[in-house]
């Protein structure tokens, strides 16, 4: 099953079921008004969504609305809870090392989870607004999932149970915040402006066999200004799988119907130590810091700037039949006109 | 003008306009079925709140409900945004020292704030809920307000605007997960359990001149067990006011109204180094942690355990006139029955 919110209809938007070829929707205003609110009371409210896509799937509607993804916002515009790990280790092992910092051991058996500002993201199509290019304005694309409610202290074949949705994340992080922030010793925060989340959310069966081991077998497809930039494959080299995330989430405390997990900038090794460029005949990358790291160890120092004001970030996932899955992030960064 | 949300009505709870001695209370779904709602269109629905809160005042209504603290829920039982600052530099000054690590100069200028969790907080009178009582259960009694919409790079005088409400919050600690968890270097996780809220949320104007300065200049009084451990004054050594830590939390992203922006645990320095217990005629401590690094400053060691399971904690404030104002929150430590 696929569900976006139109923007339309209040800060929470407006939910719509979406069919499999995403060329057509219809609300539900009957079923649930919002995303949020079916979330609240999914056991109910999801057998009744199900009936709406296969109606849809099926050409059963006459007049079924066209589906139209620069009028989405993220499926929850606002969430009660976005918590990001870094479950690919090889991406942290790379930025740390752009920072000059080593990789404790521990990091491979202990996931990293860094707590997210969740209640103001962007649509999928909205710019990246920053008010300076000096931030060191950086994407990171990712997999996340959205889950039910997750009690305290549950096993990850416990927590397995509540993920209820897929999505793809642009998490945008302003690289040159983040070494003075985060030697104040309390975790990200302003280095970590609003992140924006695919049109379309999907149930994990959209995913048929590539949904397995709580990972997402596809590649997660990253274009900076129309040119490849990564292809890096999602389910390999997640070394902590959601299940995982979701139990270190829920470890001291109760997790509610509607939060989001994002799984972390996806990065494969590729093999060599670090991965390797697209140009390079590599799977490449879903972030600038990592190329820039790849060049620091190749060439001494950094050569591709982080992203300029007008440049252009596209991320998406097909499935095997080559069509898009969760429609796709299309964002601008621009400057911030307030 | 007082508002509460009682925990039935659904996660969100019902919002009711409390009178000011909190002796009764009113439901408003004509008005606005949830405070979230109310604060998403909040210079509409404000000033009919009023008029329910002055006809309360007043006597107006002939059957009014009775207040019940008991029955609520934190006036928002989940939120979008719940960031807490570390305002009293002193408590922070302290706690640093008893992790042996050095304060940074630029701590007393640029305000130490971390992006909590939201999704799921505990009623005033709920337990603090925990597996073990290894974890190092803490309190830290605060102040926090709740925001209207704020846009990216406000300054602190135009982001004081938005100051919606004021509340007392329990944000739980876990005090021996911390070490690990900051030395990670993604800040707090699970060492930030759920918080609770005070009852009661109140706009400013209820403090009268006891709110200026984006400071709230009245005693917050802790009980343990039943004694009195701490009656610090809130609008004392807050180094970065409330306008100030908006201004923070929005310099590189916007915030959405209903968001909850936290003081740090209250912390006077009372001239000595690092103040002093009720005992020592101090005015006490609104944490477990800053006693016991007093302690290990005064005998080499903490005497004085975390909280165990049976121990109670509460947390008020009171007007001049002697009468609370938030109502209290009143927690008993208890093993997680999950």
């Amino acid at each position: 099953m696929k569900l976006a919110s139109l923007k339309k209809g209040g800060r929470d938007g407006t939910l719509v079921v979406v069919n499999r070829a995403m060329t057509h929707c219809r609300a539900v205003p009957a079923i649930a008004r919002t995303l949020q609110a079916a979330l609240d009371d999914w056991d109910v409210v999801e057998p009744q969504l199900r009936q709406v896509y296969e109606a849809l799937n099926s050409g059963a509607f006459d007049m079924p609305d066209p589906f139209d993804p620069a009028v989405c916002h993220s499926p929850l515009p606002r969430a009660y809870q976005w918590a990001d790990g870094s479950a690919y280790v090889n991406h942290v092992e790379l930025v740390r090392r752009a920072r000059g910092v080593e990789l404790p051991a521990e990091f491979w058996s202990d996931p990293l989870i860094y707590q997210g500002g969740s209640d103001s993201f962007v649509g999928p199509r909205d710019p990246i607004h920053a008010l300076s290019e000096d931030w060191g304005i950086d994407l990171e694309a990712e997999v996340a999932v959205i889950s039910g409610d997750v009690t305290m202290g549950e096993t990850p074949a416990e927590a397995a149970r509540a993920i209820r949705l897929l999505m793809l994340v642009n998490d945008v992080s302003l690289r040159n915040l983040i070494p003075g922030e985060l030697a104040k010793g309390f975790g990200f925060f302003q280095s970590k402006p609003a992140s924006a989340f695919s049109p379309v959310a999907i149930t994990p069966d959209e995913l048929g066999e590539d949904w397995r081991d709580g990972r997402v077998h596809r590649p997660l497809t990253v274009h900076l200004n129309g040119a490849l930039f990564g292809q890096p494959d999602a389910g390999t080299d997640m070394v902590f799988n959601f299940p995982q995330l979701l139990a270190h989430v829920t470890k001291t405390r109760e997790m509610e119907a509607g939060s989001i997990i994002g799984s972390g900038t996806v990065s494969n090794k590729q093999g060599g130590l670090f991965g390797s460029s697209i140009a390079n005949g590599g799977v490449g990358y879903c972030c600038l810091a990592e190329v820039r790291m790849y060049e620091t160890i190749e060439g001494g120092k950094p050569q591709t700037p982080f992203l300029k004001f007008g440049d252009t970030v596209k991320i998406e996932m097909f499935g095997r039949d080559g069509s898009s899955l969760f429609g796709s992030i299309e964002q601008r960064v621009e400057k911030y006109p307030g």
